[in-house]
């Protein structure tokens, strides 16, 4: 069994979409990320802080989820961090009402001993200081790094990005931050200037229109599975990529045919959770589902053309 | 070998996009559909018109890819149908410069007698009228009859729209124009709609991000091959539609299966449309750079994932 380390925000949600609206609920990427990576056989451990006013109902929803949360720091007195959004009428656009970093200003991540060893560590979106440092403490180099990160810290902190970026296998971004950090607008051409920085897979995510898998001259493409209805798509990108690195650890494979099967996998996860708000379809979801909807991926892409 | 009868647009284009500019030069709906459909091994006809100014190198250039061009009406004196647009730099958007009818103004299209048992019949964008006069001129019921239409005639002859609509058993139009028509904005909502008003399959194309296959509860998609560059849209959607109809008239099985292959094929040869301006890329395409590209697509979409 592979041992994944996620290290990334553990937060409130309140959501605001057109078909209703939350107050503070479970979120953040690394609670997407493990909900997601848990549908696997892995020994997995979030790297995170909240404040006291965090529920015990939340720690006990992770750990049963067989995540190890002894690195989860819980700082006395503090209040966790929040993020408020609300959608547009289309689910692509959204408005950030709110963002109180609170306990997160000053987070500074300590590894577990017993998972300084993971074969897999996923980076959550945080400032890429954070994320470096998290690598700095592993005992010998993972067998495998992803990272995800956003256009704030292209914007803030390129300079430390691109340092951690450097010493990444996997990035994954949405087209318009590989757009904004190659400088390219085809995304061929993006992938290419990306992999020149360091990772040797780039991952582009395109929301409902799927997902670009870039390695050297190859490129795979996850289509998203439509929907009769998206809900809501807070969290849909870190459950994307908890279940490519769920699988990955799981699997103990990272040759390019694999990657396939793992943003297929992430894909598939990812459409189920925007069915419903934050966490709610995630935390019961069933492996059964999970295969049936596999099968709806492939009958949604698998074709057979006869070449003459 | 099966006969395919082509109604559309034979026109000037005058186009600019980010990469350059370009006089009069060959378009039109029908011209794009012919070429990509002299692909295949079908007996292909145009039902059009022109004026007198149109050059005889282009009616040479369709006769030259097997496509009976005696119902191409060219109208003495008069000025063939003009087209002219410009692309913004991300190619997604682009504005009308000039439309001017011309001949199209009057146009009433004859279907030549030996193509009145055409087994396929493809209804490029026009008026829902002129398209219905196409489908009232056949002998027997065709085996199959597709229709392209956009947002335009949504607008302005909606009743008469829904009425051709209502006659044909493949529709392609993009996912604004479907959500538009059916007034749903879920693609799989809209297609489920628009399978009410007639069409046993919805095709809803969605350029750069691909095009998804609606048949009841089946659903397919076809990616857009990524590419480095692209040159000139104009056609791209004309392409795939003859690329389809083509196919489908070679092949003659409309099994929900092959038309999986059916719009694979075009996807593949609208990638190499937009390659170029016009129909440049077109008019030299071989067999041999078709298939090879639809190694790409099969490396770009398929993947094994074994289920626990």
């Amino acid at each position: 069994m592979g041992k994944l380390l996620i290290v990334g925000t553990v937060a409130f949600d309140a959501i605001e979409t057109p078909f209703g609206k939350t107050d503070k609920i479970l979120g953040g990427a690394a609670t997407f990320i493990g909900l997601a990576a848990s549908q696997f056989n892995v020994r997995s451990a979030i790297v995170s802080v909240v404040g006291e006013d965090f529920p015990q109902e939340y720690l006990d929803l992770l750990s049963s989820k067989n995540i190890d949360i002894s690195a989860l720091q819980i700082i006395k007195g503090g209040k966790t961090f929040f993020w408020s959004g609300k959608y547009g009428n289309d689910l692509n656009t959204r408005d950030t009402l709110a963002t109180e970093l609170n306990v997160l200003a000053d987070f500074v991540p300590i590894v577990p001993d017993n998972f300084k060893d993971a074969d897999v560590v996923m980076l959550g979106n945080l400032h890429p200081n954070t994320q470096m440092s998290v690598i700095n403490q592993m005992r010998e180099r993972p067998k495998l790094i992803v990272l995800d990160t956003m256009n704030f810290w292209m914007d803030n902190a390129l300079e430390e990005l691109r340092e951690v970026i450097g010493q990444v296998d996997i990035i994954t971004i949405n087209d318009e931050e590989a757009r904004q950090l190659s400088n390219e607008y085809s995304l061929v051409n993006a992938a290419e200037k990306i992999q020149q920085m360091g990772p040797k897979f780039v991952v582009i995510k395109k929301g409902e229109h799927g997902a670009l898998l870039f390695h050297g001259s190859q490129v795979f493409f996850a289509p998203a599975l439509p929907l009769r209805e998206v809900f809501d798509p807070t969290g849909a990108g870190d459950t994307f990529a908890g279940g490519l690195t769920g699988y990955l650890a799981e699997s103990r494979n990272i040759s390019f045919n694999n990657l396939k099967n793992a943003v297929i996998q992430g894909s598939n996860l990812a459409s189920f959770c925007v069915e419903k708000f934050g966490t709610e379809r995630m935390k019961d979801l069933e492996k059964k589902e999970i295969n049936n909807r596999l099968l709806q991926f492939r009958e949604l892409t698998q074709f057979d053309i006869e070449l003459q």
